[in-house]
């Protein structure tokens, strides 16, 4: 077995990877394939930018639609009523802390907020301790939300696998 | 200033990412994003499967594109030999060492290969000390280009800046 392949060992050790209202559906569809990858789990909260049938979608996750753990939510709200009792970070820019000083465990849930728009304003100011950021210069404003997830949840792999 | 832009106070410290053919545009769109995120140096190695005006190339990289620091070279002979004294890594899954395993320092180039066909092989073999993969489950058969380098770039970037 190709090394690369390691992740094959560990049956039950997964993250959670949350999307509020993802707008662009190739994103969403390289995460999908980031998902299936790592064995995390999707959640995708409404409204999206796109249908779930999207060509776009299928097409950027490639044949891996299939082999994904999905669920998906009606809002916010119900996205926390349903998962109340989770370990939870969130990526934003408005973040004090960097993606890797805080200490990632299995099961934790990795929330990024929309393309446009980022997560709401109100649970980033509620959950302040729980924000996590990635360093970037500010010549932009942001990056690639799948590009920031694939970083957030190799670094929580890491340091839940590899250490 | 937001924390997050914390990149704007290394002004000297960069890292080289080198596309070897790569064929899909938005990943270089969303790579030269990442680039100009990080302070990074782009190196494009041709043939390409896109025109560097393709529109869809600039989309990705949204209007980031003329901050890029971009280098272009014909063949992968020509890049071995203007780059003939620096360090590098191949990434590529058919290698032993995964890309955490490493010691990244100021300057290293990270070298991709195209989407559809990897790194050429007789490269692969030549170096193979030099290669390094992600972990991954055989669920997949990659990751997304543009993913890819997100890991490895900001795994160098924590190595070098943030430790």
């Amino acid at each position: 077995m190709q090394r690369t392949f390691v992740l094959d060992n560990f049956k039950n050790i997964f993250l959670n990877i949350v999307l509020c209202c993802p707008d662009i559906p190739q994103n969403t569809g390289n995460i999908a394939r980031l998902c299936v990858g790592t064995g995390a789990r999707l959640h995708l909260i409404k409204p999206f930018g796109f249908t779930l049938t999207d060509k776009k979608l299928k097409r950027a996750g490639l044949d891996y639609w299939d082999n994904l753990d999905l669920v998906v939510y009606d809002s916010v709200e119900d996205f926390f009523e349903k998962n109340n009792n989770v370990n939870f970070y969130i990526a934003t820019t408005k973040a004090k802390n960097f993606y890797y000083e805080v200490k990632y465990t299995q099961n934790d849930y990795l929330i990024f907020g929309s393309e446009t728009s980022g997560f709401a304003l109100k649970y980033v100011d509620r959950y302040f301790d729980r924000c996590i950021n990635i360093p970037m210069k500010s010549t932009v404003r942001s990056l690639n939300l799948a590009n920031s997830v694939a970083i957030v949840l190799y670094e929580a792999l890491r340091q839940i696998l590899f250490k």
